[in-house]
């Protein structure tokens, strides 16, 4: 690795740090909050991860010359999104997972109801938090709605919706057909499947991803036309994530990745691999990350480590 | 009836029919939904109902000298907050509950897994229409920091797990005794009970019902005098409301509610009832609202209608 490479992956523990000691604090500062469910919150926004959305948050602010310090309250809150979308997901009327990042998921520990709960209350403490604590309230006011817009029913909650009809419908295809998708073998249907996949993940992840770096610069009071440029930014590094979250399950290592690996297949999920191959999926994901780093190239210096970042999304190895 | 309370009946209707169309336009103008997760959520959220929070929330502007306009809003805002948490409470994981309102549950009707994310939209939804259409953006930000403090980890949220955890405990208490509680036979732990009773049902209905005032008075940028008076007043309100919904179970028209009767007896819960007796619950619930009706008197002429509000939540038949 280079010693720019060194340094960055330095820096990044560092934000990761600050992060989770601010998560941290607003898990005991909630004092009114029953034990149990703080228990059950504090479980799963406490376990660790790659912070990648808050560290967008912070990098996306200092990029458009603000303090970091000021953007920690809107990285908290899009960290809280993600665990609480984790937590729903992983329920048994959802995905059924009973593990995640080599855990216990949390309704194998808390129960199903107390699930639920904790999943609604860090999906609330999200807006509680960037209401109250990023300043001015102008700022404060487009958070909340950037974020609520992008985790809401025509974002994340909407692109889980679309994902569970598109499995549905792939399985009634591949009931009627052996050959439904698959690499290459029919290129009309394929490219359908693609826009599919893509406007899938663009809710599901996307969205999410974008709005992180959104409030970073609303956060250090951004001119429209920067928010603009990381708006583009976030699109392309949001389906990089994606296209490389993909070829884990296809290439990755269990136990860097905490989960199983070969699943999607296993499936029969549509995926970057299945519909592009592998190395195509690999260049696809390169490329929106070259587009991605030249469309902030005008911030300057300042935005480097957020193209940095976006770099090591894309070449990430867990 | 006398013609001041059949005025106000008419302009409960002329609130309610505001409200609902409102909810009605924020289901249709969410473009990028899912139709099937448009219908999950429109399912619950236009099903009818009292509509008190929104009301709430239009007298209390009202109340404070605002437009009443400005807060639908916020209105609709606390209902979606409302409706989200009966879906998950419905859930076979939480209260398992196949009716609500004299219907299927959103579960029954679309899944466990879409009645999670039509909740989980829903109460996003809520913070993107305050964060989004209320104006000026201070007062958006005041009023999702107050919505979100009312519902989550110590209010609403809070006070569900300590409904929970109760429930338990009691179940325990009545298996080592055959009269861990009821009217009167222990004055102490009917103390005790009471004073427990109270500080979940403030997390569970009061708080929030105390944030369909404060955000009324918001929009109208009332003095902090006042937005303190309606914090008590919503108290007090919610107390009282609570209180009417313990005796509705005992004595009142399962026809007219809706859902079966006499259900928190058979569960062995604790209720006012159960623990004060119906007359003196009854007398507890007038002297809440007279208290609660003395607080904003000082507002004036303005706040009769919240006033009248006040008196029909704590007698009302359904």
């Amino acid at each position: 690795m280079s010693v720019a490479g060194q340094q960055f992956e330095t820096d990044l523990v560092e934000l990761r740090n600050r992060v989770n000691a601010r998560l941290a604090d607003y898990m005991t500062t909630s004092t009114d909050c029953p034990e149990k469910l703080r228990e059950a919150m504090s479980y799963s926004l406490l376990a660790g991860g790659k912070r990648l959305r808050p560290v967008l948050v912070l990098l996306a602010c200092e990029a458009c010359g603000g303090k970091l310090e000021e953007a920690l309250p809107a990285a908290c809150a899009v960290e809280m999104i993600h665990t609480y979308s984790l937590i729903h997901d992983d329920l048994p009327a959802m995905d059924d997972d009973d593990y995640r990042r080599g855990r216990l998921t949390n309704h194998k520990v808390f129960g199903e109801g107390m699930a639920i709960l904790a999943g609604d209350a860090l999906l609330t403490l999200a807006f509680e938090v960037l209401a109250r604590d990023i300043q001015p309230a102008a700022v404060a006011a487009a958070c909340c709605a950037d974020l609520a817009s992008a985790a809401g029913c025509c974002g994340m909650v909407g692109g889980q919706v679309a994902d569970l009809e598109a499995e549905q419908q792939l399985e009634k295809q591949n009931q009627n057909s052996t050959d439904a998708h698959g690499s290459g073998s029919d290129p009309e249907q394929n490219r359908v499947h693609l826009a599919q996949l893509e406007a899938i993940h663009q809710r599901k992840t996307g969205r999410l991803l974008t709005s992180a770096v959104t409030m970073g610069a609303r956060v250090a009071q951004a001119s429209v036309d920067s928010i603009h440029r990381l708006q583009e930014f976030g699109k392309r590094v949001g389906l990089a994530f994606q296209i490389a979250d993909d070829l884990l399950d296809v290439t990755g290592d269990a136990a860097k990745l905490g989960k199983k690996v070969g699943k999607d297949a296993t499936l029969g999920k549509m995926t970057y691999p299945a519909l592009l191959g592998i190395d195509a999926s690999r260049k696809k994901a390169d490329d929106l990350i070259t587009e991605a780093c030249r469309l902030i190239e005008p911030l300057g210096a300042g935005a480097h480590p957020l193209g940095e970042l976006a770099k090591f999304v894309a070449r990430r190895d867990h």
